[in-house]
């Protein structure tokens, strides 16, 4: 299991470097707090944060689930596959949102096959006992 | 516990279903990336998605602790009741953000028993263990 | 463990709160749902309960790998530093946002040191194990 933790951590890790940019954007763009919004440049790095946020809190619980259920390997495959789409989702959606989709899907669709593949190892330990 | 994992991963799948509805508003609405205010009704449909985050991220780790501490099918039973809340919560914003009210009581009730179960639990093993 | 997850707990109710504040600053500033901009003192108390949503999502996974992989006592007095600077945060944000810095350093450091002892505790177990 302790491959799907790393995975898992470094996902946070990187969850965290998007949250150090968008710090970095209230300065270069001068975004005083509590705005968030009013400045597109800014709304970009800040979009990328939230939209990875909106994201982790599925894939941190879908991890150690399909882990436990199905595979840990596949599980930690999945993963890295996840952390790669968001490095290209980041980079995309900086440069241009329009573009954002490759990455997203990307790093959407590890954490789809995680989540339905947890539910149904627990759905089958649920009902075959 | 299985029971208890699988109402996790319906939570998680019906938080991903409130998502999904958000990027078929912003075709529908023609909100354009990264805005996420401006248009009235979009921002329904995203505020059901991020209310619905703020709650996902205590119900998420509230599930296991009321399991181990009081009662995985206690646990279960207060997750099922969310997961109804969460319905309300979602088609009632949807038609009139001024009757958000039962569903998100319906919806936010259960995970304040979780979490002080949990919590009354965990100390409780603290100090008399 | 259960000292781990009783942090855990306060660290979620804590959050609960600043959200329970949220509300209160809607009715007080007549911020109607769905708006959480337009409205500087309520945009405060959200930025608040946002950030605090920013920072649990790691919090809450890096408290159990920490405590697994190198001390649960450590993980505990780390939780319970993040939990006095989120209260140092939480003031110092409401009363005037460019002295939020002090607050939200006392609260991000822990959970630094918490996801960096978790990420070097897994690989560890990975490549030694």
């Amino acid at each position: 299991m302790s491959v799907v933790y790393l995975v898992m951590g470094l996902a946070l890790i990187q969850y965290q470097y998007f949250g150090f940019q968008v710090g970095r954007a209230r300065t270069r763009f001068g975004v005083k707090a509590p705005a968030v919004t009013g400045n597109e440049p800014f709304e970009r790095y800040f979009r990328v944060q939230q939209n990875t946020l909106e994201l982790i809190v599925v894939l941190v619980p879908a991890l150690p689930l399909f882990a436990y259920y199905v595979s840990a390997r596949w599980a930690a495959g999945l993963g890295a596959v996840y952390l790669i789409g968001r490095i290209v989702y980041s980079i995309g959606y900086i440069k241009d949102p329009a573009k954002r989709g490759p990455g997203f899907g990307l790093s959407f669709l590890p954490i789809v096959l995680l989540l339905l593949g947890g539910i149904v190892g627990a759905a089958r330990a649920v009902f075959t006992g």
